[in-house]
């Protein structure tokens, strides 16, 4: 089945290994006659893309989107967005010290053993680089459900933990500081954290908040697919995310029924609003809100022992320009794979009820 | 798409209300010339069933699986599997004060909106009735993989959390009392914890930890369906949960790089399992571990005020017989729902290589 | 992927074999809302079922159909619809001479080879006993898209054909005579036929032609899902199938393009059809018209030379009570595959556009 | 579900339009560690590009396919396959007579009433140029199941046909003349009378058999993925496409079972082979052989009346560069769709037992 699509009426098929000449992907069943505003996705792109600012990787890939198809004169027309995005700087000499070797915590020795062959020039597939093509996706998605407002910040690096309710923040400073932390105090210790980190060879994990705001009642499909079960897919198949919590989350555990209940207003909202807005595994209305857990990068600037494919202890050190904190570029992923889940369950409602 | 199928290769479609005459399912792809125990699938049912213990719901429900078709003299022949549950203890007059209200945190007002429609004697299909249909797949579903052993245990009710660490565990102990946590003196608390709820009318959360050991390298899929995220999707599905984590989890995001990444030793394993026997979606061959994160039950034996579908406040109290706790139920679900995703990637993995 | 299931949105998965305790299956995507009559259905049904008449297989099946779940007061409530009908009639003995042996033209030995082990009691699954989970199937999906008209009917019988075009049929003549042709002088032929065959312990093919009138324009799917492509797949997956064409089909590919191509009328509605109501794969709103090609049954009355597993040569003469020709009872069959085909289509159709 | 994507395990996903800048593909779950010869793939392209010989259109396109992804030192990795092939021979000029206007027997109307929108600048999506895509994918299917023989030839032109059994036929001729029929005379006669068609201004329908050799016992999967069922679904797919026959097809509905059932050889081969080597939906080892059935071309260079997108009557006659018979170019398209199909169920085929 091999994993490379994702989405079942609003579907996104990508393709594309670091080291190649081009990423891309399909976009198959987006509805026709959506004008689409093609600057919104490059610029959902340039808040992912390498060199932004100094507390990223300082790789520099301009990260350009080619649409190929199923636009016309600005309009979808119903049939598959084709589009690729070059890799302009894949400078492969940089990685040529790890042909053999398997990088520790990375993909190199499973897809090894996995595929029997391996591109060893990079991360090849497994490399972040992919997620371009997930932004692009989720800037279409968005566009197909613009009612729907979407936003996600870095909530934590490290220790460092932004400790006020999304409802006390203020979104539109999210963009003013290159940790896109909403909290302008919070924002510079993580910045210099970062910097901090970077300067050791080392790297760092954090979290990311994600809101959703204005979801129609009825997304999401019951039993398996529920909204918040695919939202969690979603997420933890974003590069480095190792978990995944909505609503109260494992901070819910804790908590009695009775003080867990979400009473309801009288127009159907609730007073408050643990369950994340979603019960059942549909949306109620309420704002969604979930965190994802991004573990440090794998490649440090130090060095470490490892084995090569003949089993052979070698020691390594990361070279190339790598991120000492993943979060800040994973802030538009996070949003896009949001958008590529809600256009997709926006789609299936249409067809639940006669 | 509608959300009762789970799985690409080894795929469970299930069917069934709580209230109708039965609930079922069928397994299609699960190959040939396996010769089942029945036995087993009968006994990971009856770890879900209700009625087991004097902390869990007093429902009685014999949860009898009939099998229909695909096994012929033991043996598994290729064809779907065709089950029923009877569903013998439906006291629909339990549920005739629900007709029109809505319970809070429960899926009636969005199933409701969604489909216009509704079950009222009960959840319906969003009762948590429809997982035994989970546990009979999986049950197969682990003969299918039966060198992977899978091990689920309460890891935590309520603030009472099991502090050791798993290694340090006696598996065999879970069964040895009716919290399902493998340390005794920490089982005696929760238990007593969920009497005292049970007394007050409430219920509480918990957690879930899940193990899974012997697990073939190479399962998994890249991007999109990683195994970690496959298995969040299967976690997040199951009724009440509201968090996932694998390995390090959100602990993890604290680290650095340094801290977390697993060093290998020559044979392939590693010195450290901090990615939880995952690297890049697909499993390293360590020992997989996760959490899981149950919210408490929302149905409580307390009056709270609630509205019904003409949008009036009324005033609700649950009747009936229901779970203080459902943690100790939902471990064989959990397992269940692990061994369908690994035999589905095991399958999966067949056609990875020519 | 094992092929029990038909349809993406709205979507049949069956199982059973023809010798175990019952058939059945499961409608995922049925919307909400639909008030269904449940003796349409099981009309459909009866018309598929074994000894309705003098010229069928003389076997004695109630095939009465088992609704458990998505439906609540009549009405579908957009939860799957699982259902079961039981094998009253097995008579297991029947079949005890081909425990070992291979029938020749049935899948006795396809099954053997792939599976490695086969439930030797009759066609197990490979048995056209599996058609009536279909024919339920079909019939829900009749009443989702109930303005939409589908007519088949048997036009021809081994060398006798129907020669007028359906044009001048009247459908409602169908259903007068046992071989299900609305032309009563060539159905008293056809009957005669059929006897004479079944008197010699032979069997005979035959041809199905279906007419879908009042078809909205838009429904198919570009490219490999065309609505005349899938029809064809529908069609060609049931037992004995071995041709299908649609519109002008084989005949069509002796004309010219200045014969063939269908010219408008102003309101889109073209002069004539050779299209057979589909361009490019989307139904234009005219007829649909396809016809479906039976091959004689395999089963025969008369003494053949086979193989058995050891792949010694042994005699073998059908026993039991067989169809002499599947044509008439394969009627409700090709209604319920195109009804399932437009059902879903219909669903998919509503996502098309913004 | 948008409709194109091909396959369930190895899948092709198409994007393009005829008069965008490219069109492409991505392959998923082909199986990593094939050798591929990449001039093989350019092969299969250059038997369908336009321009080859004086029967077919005259348009000039390269057809040149660039590979992104999922090729690593020539040899598949495991990871997407994605690729393009430039629409370097536009002239959108030849089409701007046809903007408002609907072309009769074309895709035109019925993109128009189901999406809304539509790339009038040729045939956009429904353009037979989509084809080349498939016959990347299915030149790369060849060399995963690369033991078997799939052969596909002229068989008729108008009521042109060829008569020989295919057994009788040198298919080392099929490639000796541009009508691409095995048998040297009866070409000659086809290409004369596609000549004479085309100095008429018209075109013509024919028909194509396929011959598939060495195929494994096992392939296809029963109900309702038979392999003939799944073939039917890929020829009914390309463009221009009415009708599928395997095996005995119609003509064998005239037959009794005595005289069309295949009685078995020793060694589990048949005697005969009327069922066209699939028996239960099944490959049983012999040789599957089918027709399909294409309509005459609907652009003629004739004078035709037609409505356009106001209802109003005009004057239409098509201009560019069309085939007058679309058969030959369809060759590698019907080999290439064949592909396809059978490397899926090969890929299916590896999970079916323990």
């Amino acid at each position: 089945m091999a994993g490379n699509s994702f989405g079942k009426l609003f579907k996104l098929t990508t393709f594309g290994e670091s080291h190649g000449p081009a990423i891309g992907g399909i976009i198959d069943g987006c509805p026709a006659g959506i004008v689409l505003d093609l600057d919104k996705i490059q610029d959902d792109l340039n808040k992912r893309k390498p060199g932004q600012s100094a507390i990223v990787t300082q790789r520099k890939e301009p990260d350009t989107v080619v649409f190929l198809s199923g636009i016309f004169e600005g309009v979808t027309t119903g049939t598959p967005i084709g589009f690729t995005i070059e890799n302009a700087n894949q400078k492969s000499k940089d990685y040529s010290h790890i042909k053999d070797a398997f990088r520790p915590s990375h993909a190199d020795y499973t897809y090894s053993e996995k595929y029997g062959v391996r591109d060893y020039r990079g991360g090849g597939r497994s490399s972040a680089r992919e997620t371009a093509c997930r932004v692009v996706g989720g800037a279409i998605a968005k566009q197909v459900i613009k009612d729907i407002k979407i936003v996600a910040f870095t909530s934590s690096v490290g220790e460092l933990k932004l400790e006020k309710e999304f409802a006390e923040l203020d979104f539109s400073l999210i963009e003013s500081n290159p940790v896109r932390c909403p909290d302008p105090e919070t924002a510079t210790k993580m910045e210099n954290y970062i910097k901090q980190i970077r300067a050791e060879g080392d790297t760092v994990g954090g979290t990311v908040k994600c809101i959703i705001k204005n979801v129609p009642i009825g997304l999401g499909e019951p039993v398996f697919d529920k909204l918040h079960a695919t939202l969690g897919q979603a997420m933890l198949s974003i590069n480095a995310v190792k978990g995944f919590e909505i609503g109260s989350g494992f901070d819910g555990t804790k908590l009695k029924g009775s003080e867990h209940n979400d009473l309801f207003n009288q127009d159907g909202t609730t007073k408050t609003n643990l369950s994340g807005g979603i019960q059942g595994g549909i949306s109620n209305g309420m704002d969604i809100y979930f965190n994802v857990a991004f573990k440090p990068v794998a490649t440090i600037m130090q060095k470490q022992e490892t084995i090569n494919s003949k089993g052979e202890l070698v020691e390594m050190q990361g070279k190339g320009r790598h991120d000492p904190c993943v979060v800040p570029r994973a802030i538009p992923i996070v949003e896009a794979m949001a958008a590529l889940v809600l256009a997709d369950f926006w789609l299936q409602n249409k067809t639940s009820k006669i």
